[in-house]
């Protein structure tokens, strides 16, 4: 837990998500209906997101403040990254 | 081919899509950098959104337009349906 | 009502939409707290989205659907300049 | 700019998104191609998107990094309030 997430916490939720991708592959090759497909693809990028937005805030809650308190460049440097990364999130 | 899109196309681009899911767990449980980890996630969104695009414009190619012929209320309620599938993708 | 959407529901609803983007601007110039700015803006965004949604469907199901009966080029175009305004909104 | 964004930057920004409102409203009442205005609609989220992305990161800038210097309970508080309005950005 070197960064300050809590591994086990994610790694169960991604490899549900690696079943939801498989799922999509078994849909499609199976010549599922398209907009069943759009439905699971539409949970699938909902319970990435989920893990996404929980990593962004151990990361603010851990990474981020560690730098506030110890201030100067470290800490611009490490809101600038957190902010790119949000932006990245907010745009995909 | 029953549903009018090209199978082969998507399958190729999920099976990506899983391994991108597998690496995202295997970044995970190797304590790698949260802000590396939500990169990764973005790319994994980003290429989701793009299969989920382009498996909604072969339904609009296909499924609506033959409907959309065929007229009545099968044209209504897929036009309805296909609404709802691009709502969920808007929204997630 | 040219292209086949219901007028008068739309501009009472972006009547609305100007109205929040006026106190957006009055919050920033009252130096308001940035995460309701924030809070604000996210409902901007939907409102904006929902008629976004609204305009598309009531697209789909006139111009859309009166191409793909008229059939070949026009629907063709009609099919993809659908596509990539649903590819603008997914991304944006 | 009592919290810690740059008010002149943004205000300029907001009047040219009222403006953006405007023209969406003027284009519906002057029956202007739907596609045309869902064009115009993205363009407004996105200038909206990139404001917001802008004023997030003031407030992690000043808002946040004080507070976790500060420590305690008001360092918890702002970061989770932050988490909050980041999560409705990326749903929004």
């Amino acid at each position: 837990m070197s960064h300050g997430y809590d591994k086990d916490r994610y790694l169960a939720r991604i490899k549900r998500i690696e079943g939801q991708a498989r799922g999509v592959h078994r849909m499609v090759s199976e010549d599922a209906y398209c907009i069943d497909i759009l439905t699971q693809i539409s949970a699938l990028t909902s319970a990435l997101e989920s893990v996404a937005l929980g990593l962004l805030e151990d990361h603010l809650r851990h990474c981020v403040v560690n730098a506030a308190r110890a201030g100067g460049e470290e800490a611009e440097a490490k809101i600038a990254e957190a902010n790119a990364a949000i932006a990245r999130l907010v745009k995909s």
